[in-house]
C-alpha cells in the first residue's frame, strides 16, 4: 500500500506542514477564501441556494456548523452540502486547470465546516484547505482531460477527493484512516456535465464537500473501504475514463505545489468564455464601440469547450452564462459581463445582442490550450482584426487579490467586504476561527 | 420530454394503480419485506451498521422515521442511508437478475423512512416499495451487463433510481417534478465493485436509498436538474458504460411486471456462488459425504463472476463470502451454508477446507445463464459426476414463502419472525403503518 497513490496521498495529508508555503502562496490561498467568500454571500437566495437550505434545515439536527443565510447552524455534513451549492450557484468562483474544475468550492465548505464543528483554529483550517485544495488539483489532473470529455464533472468528482482530504486533516485521521477515507470517496463522488445549465451544476460543489466530510467521518468511526479505490482495477480512476497519468499528476507531491495557479472569474459566467471575452474587450478597446457593427465574428477555442459553454440561443439566465455566442455579442456590445444581474432572462431576447449573436462564429482549434483564444472580427470595410488571450500567462498575487477586492466589494459592498478581508487575512495568526460567525452576521 | 426514457419512468410512478398485480405478485412483495425486515435486523449489530448509526445519530435531526437499531428517530435521508446499509451488511437480502444487483435493499429503506415521515399508510408504502423495484429492475437492465463489466455495481446505481421513483410516488410528485427527481439522482448514484470484500458494498444500499430520498425531496421544493439526466448525451447510462438497450429494459412498462422474478438467498454468501453451491450440495446428497475424498472439484459459471466472488484465498469472514472456492469446500464438506457464523475468519484457515479449497478450480462458459452453475467432482477412482444448477427457474411464491419464513426464523427467531409476518401480511389493509413500529421494538 505504501506504494500506491492513495498512500502517497495520505503520507500528504499527515506529514503537511503549513510553514513551507511561500507568501505568495499564503496570500493566493486567502484570495480563494476571499473570494469563494464573497460569492457565496451573493448567492445566497439564489433558488437552488434556498431549496438546499430548506431540506437540510428541516432535516435540522446538532447545530455544529454555519450555513450562509441560515440563522441557526446545522450538522458539518449538511452545512457542507449547502454551503458548497451556495457557492457555486452564481458560478462566479475560482477554477482550476489541472483540476479541470472550479476548486475551492468542492473543498473549501468542507474545511469551514469541519473546523467550525471540531473547534479548530484558523490556521488549522488554511491548512486542511490547502491540503484539499493541493490534492483536487492533483486527482483532477490525474482524472485528466478524458475524464472531463467523456462527461463527468471534476468540480463534484476531484472535488470530493480533496474534501476527503481537507476533512481528514482536520480530523486528524492516522494514514491508514487517510486512505479509508479516500477509498471510501471513490464509491460516493459522482456529477455530470450533462447537468450544466441546471441547479444540478452547483449542486455538485455541494456534493464533493458533503460527500468529503462523509468520508472521513465515517473513516474516523472505523470504516473500512479498499483503501486504493481511486487507483485500483475498476476503482474510480479506471471506471470513471480517467487518463491515469499518474507521473504527471502526482509528481513532487509535498514538494511544490499547484494549487496556486487557481484563476479568479471575474466575468459571470461559465470560465470557458473568459479568454473568448477578454480578446472581444481588448478589440473593442481597439477599435470602439462600432466594433458591434461587425460583419463577422469568429472565435477560436479549445474543442472542450464545445459541450458546455457554446449554447447557441440561450433561454434563460443560466444558459446565457453558457453561450460563447451571447457573452460574446454582449463583450463587442460592451455590456457589463462582471455584473451579476446582467445575465437575466431578458438579455436572451434583447435585439441588439440577438442581432449581433447570429454573426458570432465559434470554431476549434486543438492547438490553443484549455484557457487561450483568438477572436478575429471582420469589420463591414472587408478589414479583420484580431486578438489573441491567453488567461493562463501568471499574474502576481498581489494584483490578483486587489482585483478580487474590487470584485467582491461590488458583489456585496464595501463595509462587508472590508469585514471579510480583515478576517481572511488574520486567519492563520489569531486563535480562534472567526470566519464562520463573520459570514453568518454578514448573510444575516 | 413525452417520449423520452425518463419521461415514461414518470409515467409509470404517477399513474400505477397496485390493484393490477396479482395476488402471486403481492405475495412476492411482502416476501421480500419480511426477508429484507429479517435480515437487517440480524445485520443491526454488525460493524459497518454501528459506524452509519453512529454517524447519523451524532448529526441527529428532526425524528422523522426509525432506525433500525437506534432509540430514537433520525431524518427520512439518515435513516434511509443507515437502514439500506445495516439491512446489506450481511449480504443475505434479495437480487435480481435484471436488475443485476440487491435489489429490495436499495429501494425499500427509501420506501419506509418517507412512508413514516409522511404519514404514509401501508398500502401507500407498498404500491410505492413496487414502483421503485420495478424502476431499479428496468434501470438495471438499461444499464446492462456492460455497466456491470466495467466496475459499476447497480445495487447502488440502479438502485438510486428505484429509491427516487419510491420516494417520488410517496411525495406524490407530478410527472414533471418526477422527471426532475429522475434528473437529479442521474448525477448523484454512484458505488463501485472494487468495494467489494469491504463496507463500501454495505454502504452502497445505504447510498441508494438516501440519494433517492434527496432526489425526491429536492424536487417536491423546486430543484430543476436535467430532466433527462438518465438517458441523454453524456447522461448517466452512457457515461458509465450502459448498455442503453432501451427497447429491452422498458418495454412494457406499466403493463407487466418483472420485479416479481426476484431472487431469495439461503446461502448467507455472494449470490453469485449460490448455484455452484446448491450444485454441489446435490452431488454430496447423491455422493454422499465421502465426496470430500474428489481429486478434483470443477465448477463452471458465467464468465461475469469472476470478478465479483473469486476471491482465491480469503483471509476474512467477509471475504469467504466472494470466494468461489471456499463456498464450494463449504458445501463439499457439508458446513451449513445458510448460518450467519459459519462466515468467520476462522473459516479461512480451516484445515479441511482449505485442503479441499485447494482441489476447487473455476471454469467460465459464457453460455451459461448469470446464475446457472455445473459442478462436475472426479472422485480418486477417476469416476467423473456433475450436477446442473439453474436458479432461474421458476418457484411458487407460496412456496419461496414459505422457505423465508424459515429463513426468517433461524435468524431473528421465531417469536420476532411471527410478529414480522402478521405485520408485514396485513401491510395493505390496515389503516396506518405499522413496520416501523415494529422493527423499532424487535431491534430494541
Amino acid at each position: 500500500m505504501a506504494d500506491g497513490i492513495t498512500a502517497q496521498l495520505a503520507a500528504f495529508i499527515c506529514s503537511f506542514d503549513g510553514g513551507r508555503l511561500s507568501p505568495d502562496q499564503i496570500v493566493t490561498a486567502k484570495s480563494c477564501i476571499l473570494d469563494w467568500s464573497a460569492v457565496a454571500l451573493a448567492g445566497r437566495d439564489e433558488p437552488v441556494s434556498r431549496i438546499l437550505r430548506e431540506m437540510t434545515s428541516s432535516e435540522g439536527g446538532t447545530a455544529e456548523a454555519t450555513v450562509i443565510g441560515l440563522a441557526g447552524r446545522l450538522p458539518a455534513r449538511a452545512a457542507a452540502l449547502s454551503n458548497g451549492t451556495t457557492s457555486h450557484a452564481l458560478d462566479y468562483d475560482d477554477t482550476h486547470f489541472d483540476h479541470i474544475g472550479h476548486s475551492t468550492v468542492g473543498v473549501f465548505p468542507a474545511a469551514l465546516a469541519l473546523g467550525e464543528a471540531l473547534g479548530c483554529d484558523g490556521k488549522a483550517v488554511l491548512d486542511a484547505f490547502v491540503i484539499g485544495l493541493e490534492v483536487a488539483c492533483r486527482v483532477g489532473r490525474y482524472l485528466g482531460n478524458a475524464h472531463y470529455r467523456t462527461g463527468f464533472h471534476q468540480t463534484a468528482t476531484a472535488g470530493a477527493f480533496g474534501a476527503a482530504a481537507a476533512s481528514a486533516r482536520l480530523l486528524r485521521l492516522d494514514d491508514e484512516r487517510c486512505c479509508h477515507a479516500i477509498g471510501l470517496v471513490s464509491t460516493r463522488a459522482s456529477g455530470l456535465k450533462s447537468q450544466f445549465g441546471t441547479m444540478g451544476k452547483p449542486f455538485h460543489a455541494g456534493l464533493a464537500a458533503s460527500n468529503g466530510v462523509e468520508a472521513a467521518k465515517l473513516a474516523a468511526l472505523g470504516f473500512a473501504s479498499n483503501p486504493q479505490g481511486l487507483e485500483c482495477l475498476q476503482g474510480f480512476a479506471e471506471t470513471h475514463a480517467g487518463e491515469g497519468d499518474a507521473q504527471a499528476a502526482f509528481e513532487g507531491l509535498g514538494e511544490a505545489f499547484r494549487f496556486d495557479r487557481v484563476q479568479f472569474k471575474h466575468h459571470a459566467c461559465c470560465h470557458g468564455t473568459h479568454a473568448p471575452i477578454d480578446a472581444l474587450k481588448a478589440l473593442r478597446a481597439e477599435i470602439g464601440p462600432h466594433v458591434s457593427n461587425a460583419r463577422s465574428v469568429t472565435l477560436r477555442v479549445h474543442p472542450q469547450w464545445l459541450r458546455v459553454c457554446n449554447i447557441l440561443s440561450p433561454a434563460t439566465g443560466l444558459e446565457a452564462k453558457f453561450s460563447f455566442r451571447l457573452t460574446g455579442a454582449m463583450a463587442l456590445a460592451g455590456r457589463d459581463t462582471a455584473a451579476l444581474d446582467t445575465f437575466s432572462d431578458a438579455i436572451c431576447t434583447d435585439p441588439e445582442l440577438a442581432g449581433l449573436r447570429e454573426r458570432v462564429k465559434v470554431e476549434t482549434d486543438d492547438r490553443l490550450g484549455s484557457i487561450e483564444a483568438v477572436a478575429i472580427v471582420e469589420m463591414p470595410d472587408g478589414s479583420r482584426i484580431e486578438h489573441h488571450c491567453d488567461l493562463a500567462e501568471p499574474i502576481d498575487a498581489a494584483v490578483t487579490r486587489a482585483r478580487l477586492v474590487e470584485k467582491a466589494q461590488a458583489l456585496i459592498g464595501r463595509p462587508a467586504t472590508a469585514t471579510l478581508l480583515e478576517t481572511v487575512d488574520t486567519l492563520d495568526t489569531g486563535d480562534g476561527f472567526a470566519l464562520p460567525g463573520v459570514l453568518s452576521s454578514l448573510a444575516a
